[in-house]
């Protein structure tokens, strides 16, 4: 028995795509429905194969099953193909699996030949449209079943259009049309070698034929190549009957959604244009009529419409955005499909679809984007004003979307500006070439805020994410200057104190206002409920990466579940206390010699007492007090220690906010220069006092600073002296920061809170520096606790963000309690990219280009780091079972990287509070689609 | 029946090291080969672990069999444990299988009291010396065993020398030894509770049950903890006859070596002290005569020592050091161990022994530390001159080791001065804070180099190793002010001019000529016979870093098989080109752009073409044509392509040097803002030449370079735009380097040269780099070949030097042909440590406090970094099997590091030519431990 190559649109189902393909699956679905579809048929994408297998011929029987095929498809019609009286015309397209573009074209209209376009001249009353009907047929099969070049077609068309007044196609005669489909042919038999082929047959056997030879067509498979397709899928084929909406005013076409794409509303919603075909809606040459008023024009169509709109939603079970045409007062559905949604409507729906009865809870969690969550949770600008924007040329550059949401107001290039303007009651934009903290207080009242340099991670990035700020960031396109307080972009210059609106969401940026909508959280009462669904089916705790009650409090308000982070070292650099951190590191230098001689000399003493040597151990203790005293050493801990009332006050206010939750704080980890002035600034002041000597006792201290700073030097600082490696080299600095932890954990508890602190080293690579860090928190935790004679629970685990522990975290399970991972740092380490260099400089030119296939710092690498995170994953609870593991990067509130850390069995992610919500439904579809993770 | 807990000497060998200690196995060797030791016997390992287990309790039978082994030593030695008249007096150690510093004490005498100490007394003739060896006992036994402080024997002693003339305790008479006696068991009574016990059996009980208690006391413990000693070895206990070489003239004490530790020639060498104990050697009271006179002093003696020499040499097949004691005209061998050597004298002896039949050529192979092949390739001090120079207090400071060698002459603290006093035949050490590109002039002539910060792959130490130059770098604790030419160490200040003396070997810097030794390789006749017998074993082919033709050809003659590793972008910095690249670099920023927008231009003419439309593809054709010209465009390439020329001629050099050999070349690799000007340097001139408004000129093109270097700043170069990405980011600059390596290798091929050539692509993470990389390789080196009618064989591979290349291994090796681990970068990246960051400012310091076992910059990190290479192996070698894979970073030419390739099947080492011998025979020593990998 022949394998069956071609199934009527009867025969297939939407389930069959791999089969038919995306088209073909969606027509034979309609029409198995019942639905009104012109009938036609698919040859298979195994067809396809076997053609190419058997070099480029039909495969056994697929011929006479397209030729079966087709007479169903005239019975169907009562039609025939090729009948100069009564012409059936189809039309043949591609149909991949996926929709590609770099495909070929469609070919319309086959099955006219010299007789048959006299039949559609009658049936049609308009011998004009037939003639132009068969001029394209010849010119469209000629360029692509024969790969002609266009360019001798235009030139015959072009030389008739010279003849008449408009010179446009549409001013072409019957008579002149005639004489150029008579050219098209000669030209065709010039260039091709033979003649147009007049039988219908033979213009389907070659339609077909070059479909499938699309399939290994240059763009084709340079498509795919860029997309990753593979390229043994095989392309199916469509023949479908070609119908017609301009044959009169009981002829007519549309598109219609069955509930409205912009707010959730359940009613039919879309337009209609009489006598017309689809491209004329498209073109936009006359207005269409709301699809309402089709009901005065054609009551039965529109009753029947209605009830194919509701059939098709019952039966996808979902939204649907549907084209349909009339043709001599017989309505014919030309596709369905899904109906794109904004964010609102799609929340809008799965909610009502649900109390509706049609869906499951479940379904309706599988049916909003967490990204059409995110939406709501930030101002975005209103689309129709966006659009103005760009139509206007405000359009100014793209950024890159450091944090979400959009703004608009005064461009204020310091922060003193933008904070008296904002003072004054103006909406301000805070624009800087970068930000360090020196600029927080001018970022605060900001409406949004705009970087000329820096990536995701970037100082303003950051900032701006924990503040809910719309940021672009490192929009490297314009120049900011700070002297002139003017941004150039291109040639076009914007003065300080202009208007200028940003999408943080996007990385727009525009000239001028454009309106924003702000959704507010708390009131959206379907995102709640579907939240509440979420969280009833998520495995994945959520938690939010909080530095500050405030951050705290909006983390329990968006749902978190507990802080999964919680930087210690922010509140360093607060305005009190950064001169006191400078005191200290300024103090490091001459300190951290005196501690390791006070340490060699503790040890020489336990030594000479052990041997009996009295004498010896007095010396030594003599020695050992004398350099206690030495200046450096007393400076050094006399700021280390003023730090302390400042982190525990913080976290006392964080406690509370986090009353019964979990809190991981971790010790601080960025570079100790970060805190100094930084090196550029310094010496250009220093060479100016120099040059002009006119300042010596500020010369003597900016020296005294350039040469603390010099020293501090790192090349790559991200690899450098931090994290845990800063707790090992800075004597007391841990043991500080673990006293602030506990002091306020004690307290906090005394006043009947349940505090449940756990403490995270960072940057370990080598299980001993977690060892050697973590006798010193257990020894000062427990001498706090016994201080305050309180019962408390608390955990010591570490990040696992260097490539080197996630391949030993067996090794760093025997110490630590919990993990979590800093995709961030994994991804620079694995990958060896610094974000903040290479986000400007290539990787988002190497993402556009498809060299990579995402951006890594966006979405988690599978193949890569998350190989490395499975690792450790599989190791570390190897050695602990039950170990708490979870992530506490940017990841953590991507959804595709949810979907990861669902997958591998982590216990929670954490992200900003703002992506919270975001982050419980994603982590809820996981768990729909991953059931037995 | 019980267990066999205790072994006396003769039941024991070498093998039984776990089970004896290091000590008990030693001497049991020496007893089983009928040498004369003094009698004894060895508790156990396994004794001592029992012992723990019972709840520090001899296991059954333990105590019997002791008192069985000490009849057994009575009657060998004719004496009785206790017996008045003839006492046996025997000394009680700890032996662990390794040597720990950090356990107990030896007890000596064990065996007298009162009774038994005249029956010392009357044997020796000297009851001094058998009360002194009494009190001794006491104080040993009631330190040790008890644990008494120290003090209160201290002051009792104190207290006897008060009354005595000279004070010492050589003054003190026999009655006032008594004194001190009774008094020392008066303070043991009142301090431990108990008499001090006089039963010997009793003494002998508690001191091998506190030797067992010292295995788990703090300082072993924390000793083993440092060491990572594992804590469930236990220790064994042994017991054996003391005998003294202090009893007269025929009595005394020696040392020796069975062939010479310096030259290693085959004559007794040693030194021997009549009447002596072996603490009086040490003490250096009475100089000791040459272990040739002892033939004239006691002929029979001297006999039998050497037939004792002769027999241990031949039993443990190596040159052997022995102490040994004569007690009254008998010989006791104390001890014999494997007799440490210098590099030269290790070499020798191996050859002289296959050559005399001794050990077979593997052994000897096995004999020879791979470091100590390193020493005899650089010159070194003058061992005794150095010793004086220390002794001198010329010592300065230390710095890193970063390449070996030592070099004495005037210290120049520029490379111009250098380069001056160097014609003048002056010897020069340059100093610089740092050394860049532009000192390599004064690198060039200088005996060795020393630069105050960097570390082991700063370009001082790179450039100075490919020198084979000595250097010392990143030595911190001198200050090297170029400004009043003069180098300061804590207080001292050495003007330049003045002589200095660097020790790359060992990084120690000193003032003053010390005298050095230069060995010359190809000389070395026994170093070149091992070597030989090294490339007969060894499966892992060695291979060279050289990037100069000067280079490769110093690489064959060490004996290298191929070139690893030719890094291009040294080639950029020479003098002449280094204006060419800044050049390109600056003209970059325009072409990029233009180039990019002609590609997106070309993609728009083909499909306006393929559409048909003529006149907009002739429109595009002609916008295309129009940016061609744009002037940073042209500057661009011909600034590129005048590069081509001398980079093909470095090439043809290398191939003609390699000729028949393969050599491996990479492309550019490092960041292109290196090959500019610093951006400190150049902010400073530039705020000067504000400041002062001198030179608008100058200042104004000063500008614009600061600008370029501003733009391409990176916070993280290590992470930045470098290696395939620079390929993938800079148009043409691949194409231009392939067509270069590809012209040079068509035109040695013609010229009858065995070139062959693999090109190497840095920096690969991701597959898709590599394959857009690759395309473009396969294009060029296709058309050159095709331009030149050569036969060329030739492979295109990768660095596998990010986590993440190793991660995906898989999919590189689709596409890549050869492997070559970059472990210095993949090492970075797995840690999160910058090697020039961090060897100064924290690395060394972990490794010295023992944080880090070894410093992974130096030896491959087997648990992490080596975890990553075994993937990359299994993965790479699944999908191409035979796949070629080598090692290019610093690591080949560590031993151990070499040995870990050898395991993971790796096929070569490449490293710098002067490590080649050194890798060569760590190569056979792999091959020889591994013979099955």
């Amino acid at each position: 028995m022949t394998k069956k190559w071609v199934y009527v649109f009867a025969e297939g189902s939407r389930d069959m795509k791999n089969l038919l393909g995306g088209k073909g699956s969606g027509l034979a679905e309609m029409t198995k429905a019942g639905l009104p579809v012109p009938p036609g048929f698919t040859a298979t994408t195994e067809a396809c194969l076997a053609y190419f297998d058997a070099g480029k011929d039909f495969p056994e029987g697929m011929w006479k099953q397209a030729l079966d095929a087709m007479k169903v498809v005239e019975e169907q019609t009562g039609k025939k193909f090729g009948d100069p009286d009564n012409p059936l015309l189809v039309s043949v397209r591609s149909g991949a699996r996926v929709s590609m573009p770099g495909m070929m074209d469609t070919i319309l209209n086959l099955g006219l030949n010299r007789e048959t376009l006299h039949g559609l001249a009658e049936a049609t009353g308009n011998e004009r449209f037939a003639y132009d009907s068969y001029r394209r047929l010849i010119q469209l099969f000629g360029r692509i079943v024969k790969e002609m070049e266009g360019e001798g077609f235009e030139a015959i068309l072009n030389k008739y259009k010279e003849r008449t007044e408009g010179k446009r196609d549409t001013d072409l005669t019957v008579e002149m049309l005639k004489g150029v489909a008579k050219e098209f042919k000669e030209l065709y038999l010039k260039e091709v070698g033979e003649e147009f082929p007049e039988d219908p047959y033979e213009q389907l056997r070659q339609a077909v034929a070059s479909v499938f030879d699309s399939w290994f067509g240059k763009r084709a498979v340079d498509y795919r190549n860029f997309e990753r397709i593979p390229h043994d899928w095989g392309t199916a084929v469509n023949v479908q009957t070609m119908v017609f909406g301009n044959m009169g005013d009981d002829s007519g076409t549309g598109v219609a959604f069955t509930r409205r794409p912009d707010t959730g509303e359940a009613e039919l919603y879309g337009e209609y244009l009489t006598n017309a075909q689809g491209e004329d809606v498209v073109a936009g040459i006359r207005t269409p009529v709301g699809i309402a008023e089709l009901q005065e024009i054609m009551p039965e169509i529109y009753d029947q419409f209605v009830q194919v709109a509701e059939m098709l939603e019952n039966n996808y079970r979902d939204m649907q955005d549907m084209e349909f045409t009339v043709e001599r007062g017989k309505l014919w559905m030309l596709q369905t499909r899904t109906g794109k949604r904004t964010a609102q409507s799609a929340i809008t729906i799965a909610v009502d679809m649900v109390a509706e009865g049609a869906i499951s809870k479940e379904e309706a969690l599988m049916r909003v984007s967490p990204e059409q969550v995110a939406q709501l949770l930030h101002p975005f600008f209103d689309p129709d004003d966006q659009e103005k924007a760009r139509e206007d040329g405000r359009y100014l550059a793209k950024g890159l979307n450091a944090s979400p949401g959009a703004g608009t107001g005064m461009a204020a290039l310091d922060a003193d500006t933008a904070e008296e303007w904002a003072k004054e009651g103006k909406d301000v934009i805070l624009v800087r070439p970068e930000t360090s903290p020196d600029d927080v207080h001018g970022m605060l009242p900001a409406r949004g805020i705009l970087t000329q340099r820096g990536g995701a991670t970037s100082h303003a990035a950051v900032v701006a994410r924990s503040l809910g700020k719309p940021c672009v960031a490192g929009c490297e396109a314009i120049r900011v200057d700070t002297m002139s307080k003017t941004i150039t972009v291109d040639n076009r210059v914007i003065q300080e104190g202009d208007i200028i609106s940003v999408d943080g969401t996007t990385g727009e940026v525009f000239s001028g206002t454009i309106s924003t909508v702000e959704p507010n959280f708390l009131e959206q009462k379907d995102l709640l409920t579907l939240l509440s669904w979420a969280d009833e089916v998520r495995r994945l705790g959520v938690w939010a990466n909080a530095d500050y009650p405030r951050d705290a409090i909006l983390a329990r308000q968006h749902g978190a579940d507990g802080i999964g982070l919680c930087r210690t070292e922010h509140m360093f650099f607060e305005d009190e206390r950064r001169p006191i951190v400078v005191r200290m590191i300024m103090a490091s230098a001459e300190a951290r010699p005196v501690e390791r001689k006070r340490d060699a000399l503790k040890a020489e003493i336990e030594k000479a007492v052990k041997d009996g040597d009295a004498d010896l151990a007095e010396e030594l203790r003599a020695k050992r007090e004398k350099i206690k005293d030495s200046p450096g050493r007393v400076a050094y801990f006399e700021a280390l220690n003023s730090l302390l009332p400042f982190q525990q006050e913080d976290f006392e206010g964080i406690f509370e906010a986090m009353d019964g939750l979990t809190v991981i704080i971790r010790l601080i980890d960025p570079p100790m220069h970060e805190f100094l002035p930084p090196l550029e600034e310094l010496l250009e002041e220093v060479t100016e006092l120099r040059c002009t000597g006119s300042n010596p006792e500020e010369l003597a201290e900016k020296e005294t600073m350039l040469q603390t700073v010099q020293n501090m030097w790192e090349v790559n600082p991200m690899l450098g002296l931090r994290g845990c490696r800063a707790g090992l080299m800075y004597p007391g600095l841990t043991e500080m920061q673990v006293r602030a932890i506990f002091e306020a954990a004690c307290r906090k508890t005394k006043e009947g809170i349940d505090v449940r602190p756990e403490v995270m080293i960072p940057l370990v690579g080598h299980v001993e520096e977690l060892r050697r860090e973590l006798e010193k928190l257990e020894r000062v935790a427990k001498e706090v606790i016994a201080e305050h004679g309180v019962d408390l629970n608390y955990k010591f685990g570490t990040m696992i963000e260097l490539p080197r522990a996630a391949l030993t975290a067996n090794e760093i399970a025997e110490y630590a309690q919990f993990f979590s991972f800093g995709t961030n740092d994994l991804t620079q380490m694995t990958y060896g990219i610094s974000r903040d260099d290479a986000e400007g400089k290539f990787l988002l030119q190497f993402v556009e280009d498809k060299i990579l296939p995402f951006n890594p710092f966006q979405q988690l690498d599978r193949d890569g780091v998350g190989k490395l995170m499975e690792m450790a994953v599989t190791l570390g609870r190897g050695v602990r079972p039950g170990l708490e593991i979870g992530i506490c990067g940017e990841h953590g509130g991507d959804p595709s990287s949810i979907e990861f850390c669902h997958m591998i069995g982590l216990n929670y992610v954490s992200c900003s509070p703002y992506r919270v919500p975001v982050a419980r439904l994603a982590a809820a579809q996981s768990a729909l689609q991953y059931p037995s993770k």
